[in-house]
């Protein structure tokens, strides 16, 4: 009988458990799952919409609850379990149960650590005062929107961080009636685009009546009475109610490098293409909480987000049931949906593609969605890097207002097999009027990229 | 100065003028095209929405008018001409002009051949009987019109075949307020998919209120006063005061045939990779009159579709102003709208893998298009084949009702590339709630190919 102990029950770890069983049966694997939380394999992207209101019911994010594990994949769920110690040399984990009190000890012969990522706090952001949220579990959901509907009623917020959490949650706070202020360090909100793409989104977010503050960095919070109060930065001070904290993530590895797991350059957990902890005998992990390779640039990257987790979680479970899977890395495709916008990026953007050293040209052409004579045509951008000389597609970055953010999916596959714009012009795309023009907006510019690399 | 004159002034042609001009000013290229219509450049593929009222005008539908070829390209569009006659030792073109009368010859040294394709008419419907209507043309559509909206008007349809026009007209027709009886010969309408994907189709169509009959033969049709009365069937007699027929379309070599060009097994004219005809100096053709190659069994295919004729027409023109570039053939991607869903294909169904010599797996799967808790998720069924053994990716289906059809480009551009299913399963789809489940449908339905295959 082997022993598989998972850190961490959420996507990639119960994806790995959930696999693993299905390789090995219940005689000859025994899986123990230990989850901090309350709740196991949830969607920690939907979490904005059931604050906003668009999702009804916090359980609708729970893909699968803790009795499935147990009852249909016989998988020992422990929620409220907080591993404390990883003893790689007696093969054995510590973990403090959080409500009932106390330590358990459990022995592995294989382990997943899949301990997620946590936010990136700044100092300031350490504070006694209710009222300052991160929302990066459904615990810290949770407790945001008790807070939102507790006594007395918030009325002003600040998001602090304009990436996909901090524009997704104040446009969530704005569709519950908050009045909201976004605060971003940086030149423009959503910087996963391009700025020249970015702008669009800045302007789509203003017409919602969210306040932008760009350039602007906080230093502070003050509060009053335990409850904060305002949002202190370098270009005055912001009242708030409610502050919520988008300032993105870092791996979760504070016990893995106790364990002495290695980490790389990027704070994640080094592994192999299998998910195997390097140089590490029967320790996998997966997830928020490990680096992975960007396949243009070769370079690592931590890129946490569901469906890497899920992909990279499957993969270990594989492995660990006696079958054979790799992880092929990633090419940075994200899609989101901010007020009416669509916004969807693959590969890299430009910062990215000089920073890696590649020379490029960029097109940007306007379209539509549909035949442009067709009800409902929607405009829609799309924007190309394509490599000098080469011609090879580096990266894509697309925003509309409808059924935009998946065509970024073409051009993803495009850029995971290394075509070249040329190569692009001729595919083989689904054409009908309620659908593309009979010039598919990714087909017209991969012509023009064409174009733009001919001269030079 | 050399001398285009151009046999066919839609989308084919058109396209390969605009771009010859590019590459060659005024003083270069002097250009001809002749047209036997009225109009130029317009959305075939169109026609059914603006008979069924979706879209208002039928000036919507052209895309560019000939005024606008001749001032901005410089190209002497004559409409209402029909080319009778290619002479290619004289290097001359022969065009009856259909409204003035009489005749006039053109000197060419290159020679585009877009005669498009001609629908297939059965003996039966051969008729002096009024109200029988194909919809290749813009004419067509607009004779339809005029019948539709005349006295007495008409209240029963019958649409005979149901492929893509077929399917699209009788929904157009319902739209109107007739009554639609839709007769296909075979088992299943849209046939386009296999039978257990064409199932959801019919009942679609049955749905919304059309009468469907399949397996049914016609074999002629009544008239009285000089007006269509009826379709005759091998199953009693349909009632008809308006007849649309669907049964697909023929390439138009007729004048090809008589100049000696080339023509292949499908009946469509040869060319090259550079739409050069075969064997045939400075004469190039494109569009639904030429055989392209399908990638996946190198067989020559005939598969008259708008966004084939711009591409092939883009690339002769091209060559013909002293660039280079190739058509790289096609893959058989296709979307449609049929009622309230959207049905899409690409690459080889079973009978046409089959007759590939292929052993293959198929698999289909029920995802949705949205995460699941998502306000607005609807239900959409994938199906994909793979090649036993390799693996190879050989054809996928998607039927669904909403933001559906457009999911076929990324496993298109997966087939284009001859991806196997195994790398399909990594592939970095974009992700986010509004948008798609954690595991994409595609990648779903990538993960039970793996799956059928493990087990042979």
């Amino acid at each position: 009988m082997t022993r598989l102990v998972v850190v961490g029950a959420d996507a990639a770890g119960m994806s790995a458990a959930s696999q693993a069983r299905r390789g090995l049966g219940p005689d000859e694997l025994e899986i123990v799952a230990f989850e901090r939380g309350h709740f196991t394999s949830y969607s920690a992207c939907g979490i904005p919409y059931w604050i906003g209101g668009l999702v009804e019911s916090r359980d609708d994010l729970v893909a699968r609850a803790p009795e499935v594990f147990r009852d249909e994949y016989r998988i020992d769920v422990r929620l409220r379990h907080e591993v404390t110690a990883i003893d790689l040399d007696r093969r054995e984990v510590v973990a403090r149960d959080l409500e009932g009190g106390g330590e358990v000890r459990e022995h592995f012969d294989q382990l997943v650590y899949a301990a997620g990522a946590v936010p990136v706090d700044p100092p300031w952001a350490e504070t006694s005062a209710a009222g300052v949220f991160g929302v990066q579990t459904l615990d810290d959901g949770s407790a945001l929107r008790a807070w939102l509907d507790g006594a007395p009623r918030p009325r002003r917020a600040v998001v602090v961080g304009g990436g996909y959490i901090g524009v997704e949650m104040a446009e969530a706070l704005i569709r519950r009636g908050l009045s909201v202020t976004l605060v971003e360090r940086g030149p423009q909100p959503m910087s996963t685009v391009d700025p020249d793409m970015a702008v669009l989104v800045r302007d789509a977010l203003v017409g919602l009546g969210i306040d932008v503050r760009t350039g602007v960095s906080v230093t502070g919070l003050t509060a009053r009475d335990g409850r904060v109060a305002s949002v202190v930065t370098d270009a005055g001070d912001l009242p708030a109610d409610v502050v919520v904290l988008g300032l993105g993530v870092r791996p979760n590895t504070a016990l893995a490098r106790r364990a002495g797991l290695p980490v790389g350059p990027t704070g994640g957990i080094r592994v192999d293409l299998r998910m195997r902890v390097m140089g590490v005998d029967g320790v996998w992990a997966a997830g928020d909480c490990v680096q992975t390779v960007h396949r243009l640039t070769g370079q690592a990257v931590h890129l946490p987000l569901g469906t890497h987790a899920n992909k990279q979680g499957r993969v270990a479970g594989i492995n660990i049931g006696g079958g054979y899977a790799t992880f092929p890395g990633v090419i940075g495709t994200a899609v989101t949906k901010v007020c009416e916008l669509e916004v969807a990026r693959t590969g890299l953007r430009e910062r990215d593609a000089t920073a890696a050293g590649y020379e490029f040209v960029t097109v940007k052409v306007e379209s539509t969605n549909r035949a442009g004579y067709f009800p409902g045509a929607d405009p829609m951008t799309v924007k190309l890097l394509a490599e000098r000389r080469s011609g090879l597609l580096l990266g894509a970055q697309i925003v509309g207002r409808s059924e935009a953010a998946k065509r970024i999916d073409p051009l993803a596959v495009a850029l995971w097999n290394q075509m070249t714009v040329e190569e692009m012009t001729g595919l083989d795309l689904g054409y009908a009027p309620p659908y593309a023009p009979v010039w598919d907006p990714v087909l017209i510019a991969a012509r023009k990229a064409v174009e733009a690399l001919s001269r030079g």
